[in-house]
């Protein structure tokens, strides 16, 4: 099942973009990332860790909306515009049984670079924002992207051993 | 109350000891980090923020169980010996009332660092095992602490703009 991740918008056509269509994106890669969180961990039988990936779908239903106040206060009333541009891997939710150790470090494996293309792409923002309070909130944004990146780095190494991680997790032999 | 960090034990003295010892160190960090995010969350009335410390202290009370787990498997029916000595500031649970965005940036602030050490000091104990499955398990460690260190720097950057974070966190004006 090894595919190569498609990365999605480039990091230097960031500038190309208003800032509505960036929120937009934003918004956009949000949704998609609770909504792959909540179906990984719907398929996960590993107690400790679908509670993490239920954390991280959480998390992210909270930036979608510190992004929508975002873009309520900059453009009142108007309806968001989802680009079809996307930001990193563009993350589907997962459809099928997960088989073993090795579906699930795949998907960990996704999902991290998503987490450090969102982080990156924030930080972009933040570079395109004028007002301290909207560079403020990009930062914020981008430090907690980072914060699931290691998150996921961390379970991803332990994954990787298999029997350590069933030990480690109390998972029995 | 900006106080100068005593920063504990430094890195380079790592190897001094023994690893019976670096992980008696590393479960006592544990446990004060617990006591004090515990503490800190009984002193937060701000749900959003109190959450995210609950859920520090319940990942650091986890890998409290990780260590003393590894501890067992390495030095069977041992009690952990806890050296004088500590990794990072010395977190005391905090037992005074706080005042205001001030008091809890500033105890944020020395939960960063700690974590920060925290996750350097895990580095330093990977290069000291030489087994691959205990290698892993510090590399772990260290990730989660990385974790830990970008979510609550997330949480200081909003936390510097007060009026920004009680919009944020739906606080009110």
């Amino acid at each position: 099942m090894v595919q190569e991740l498609d990365e999605g918008l480039p990091l230097e056509k960031v500038k190309d973009f208003s800032l509505e269509e960036l929120l937009g994106m934003a918004i956009k890669a949000e949704i998609g990332a609770r909504k792959f969180y909540e179906s990984l961990a719907e398929r996960l039988d590993i107690q400790a860790l679908k509670e993490k990936i239920e954390w991280l779908a959480d998390e992210e239903g909270k930036h979608e909306a510190l992004l929508r106040n975002l873009y309520e206060s900059m453009f009142p009333g108007k309806e968001v515009v989802f680009p079809g541009e996307h930001i990193g891997p563009e993350l589907q939710p997962v459809a099928r049984e997960l088989h073993g150790a090795e579906d699930i470090i795949e998907l960990i494996r996704w999902a991290m670079r998503a987490e450090e293309i969102a982080a990156n792409f924030y930080a972009e923002i933040e570079n395109i924002v004028e007002a301290e309070d909207k560079k403020r909130l990009m930062r914020y944004l981008s430090d907690m992207e980072k914060g699931h990146y290691y998150t996921l780095k961390a379970e991803y190494e332990l994954l990787l051993d298999w029997s350590m991680y069933s030990q480690m997790m109390n998972l029995g032999p």
